[in-house]
């Protein structure tokens, strides 16, 4: 069988996988990033867990998800945050001639919207939008069955689409920015405030609402609210057929459904009104699945 | 020469050209829009006006730039508020069997975003977002040398994007749309209500700030601030190598480009500053040019 490696290049975490052309992991590995060694020691360390899950599989070639931005045609990282010192950093290249197998790369978020459209919730469709909310809110646009670039692949930096003109300062310096509102940081944030409990993250407040808490059900309902408007403006900007959603806020989406949906009924035009928001299927594996996909035909 | 015949549905004003594969408009005519009468007194038109312009030209067919929304797939306009018993209406189908050419439809901004791209400001670029801003705001996206469609072509409804809290209810019904605060009514009625000048268009408040009223010029900043805003949200959801914003209101475009840029440049993430804000080059041709150009090969 026809099979490449994934790689998903996280912050915290540097995971590999060999990925059947059906989406099964056949064999995975993972260690801690050298976040603070530069690219040179990260590389080093794919090649690692490549030599451990390649013996014995016809591998074809290698995807890496990697935080952005980035150009993927390039095959450069021009900025990651999470990681120390990789600015402009020629991944495509610098890990083809480590690993001698072609590599291919895009940013985790378009990565993960590409498992799920393949092999996760958005399976069958032609337009689909994935939307992880996490530390940060962060976008894959599917579009007629490929992946929405735009130049220098900046395109669906979702996460930095204004919706307030209230005066909240957003980590990449703008004001208003949705994820800035509605990013699990965000929520944490105000529910520390309201003062009932300390400091306390998105995770906490779901499971306080489960346990019928009042304020934690009313900040869930902002929260809500906040995530159904960047939503329709999803709707009225890309068109998809449906709206997947990952990271760990998604974990709060059944608590969320009916107030999310208020919004949308109020917020979007009827065309666009009964368009589904999903959770998404794959959970932490979308990273390895859709890099993986960059290198399978 | 191969040509086609551009056909610019408007709510006032029906026109139709025949255009060259080089844009160029080889003859035209123009009428006001039955909009009261229903789709077949406006195809009867139709059928007129290609009847005066097409003799001597070997037409290949026949494209018509529509309000929406219309689903161009299905050549079906699914609704057009400025047009009176336009439900459904199977457009394509029917101009076809009245003007016995091939017809193909898709909606006016997107269309203009099509002349735009091959004939006006954006020539030669692969990715362009265009913005019309005028009694609303509309969009057409290029993305890789195509139009964004998106589901039922729904996509780039870009005047209902939220870009604030505020609850400026939007003809659309919904609270807070870009084309709420943006679009030529917004700034003609915060200039009506400063109470100087009785009511006035925002053109007429582009003349004053030109004169040097101060109320005016604070008037355009302000209009400037929600454009701007709206811009860099734009590049971050499309990434195009250039906006081209036609319409009215982008008359005033000179007098509010230091403020748009400004704004752009808070907002904006570093990558996508300078990305260029052009006036659109084809002014009202850019209807029948782009319609043309959907039966062009």
């Amino acid at each position: 069988m026809t099979v490449a490696i994934g790689i998903d290049l996280g912050g915290t975490e540097l995971r590999a996988a060999v990925v059947g052309a059906d989406g099964g992991v056949l064999a995975h590995a993972r260690t801690a990033t050298a976040a603070l060694e530069g690219p040179e020691a990260v590389i080093a360390q794919m090649a690692d867990l490549v030599g451990r899950i390649a013996p014995g599989h016809a591998v074809i070639g290698v995807g890496i998800g990697s935080p952005g931005p980035l150009d993927a045609a390039a095959g450069v990282v021009v900025q990651a945050s999470t990681l120390h010192g990789w600015d402009d950093v020629p991944l495509a290249a610098l890990a083809e001639a480590r690993l001698g197998l072609p590599v291919r790369i895009d940013n985790d978020a378009n990565v993960a919207a590409l498992a799920e459209w393949r092999f996760g919730a958005g399976r069958g469709l032609r337009h689909m939008v994935y939307v992880t909310v996490s530390t940060g809110i962060g976008g894959g646009v599917i579009i007629d069955g490929k992946l929405l670039h735009g130049r220098g692949s900046l395109a669906a930096e979702i996460g930095h689409m204004a919706i307030t003109d209230t005066p909240i300062r957003c980590s990449c310096g703008a004001l208003g920015c949705w994820e800035a509102l509605a990013a699990g940081p965000a929520l944490g944030q105000r529910a520390t405030e309201t003062g009932c409990w300390g400091p306390v993250t998105a995770r906490d407040v779901s499971r306080l609402a489960e346990a019928g808490d009042a304020t934690a059900a009313r900040l869930l309902a902002e929260e809500a609210r906040w995530l159904g408007i960047g939503f329709a403006n999803l709707l009225h900007l890309y068109a998809p057929e449906m709206i997947v959603v990952g990271g760990g806020v998604s974990e709060c989406l059944p608590a969320m459904r009916a107030d999310i949906e208020a919004v949308i009924r109020r917020q979007a035009m009827p065309a666009y009104r009964d368009v589904p928001i999903v959770a998404a299927a794959l959970g932490h594996r979308a990273g390895v699945i859709g890099a993986a996909l960059l290198a399978l035909p």
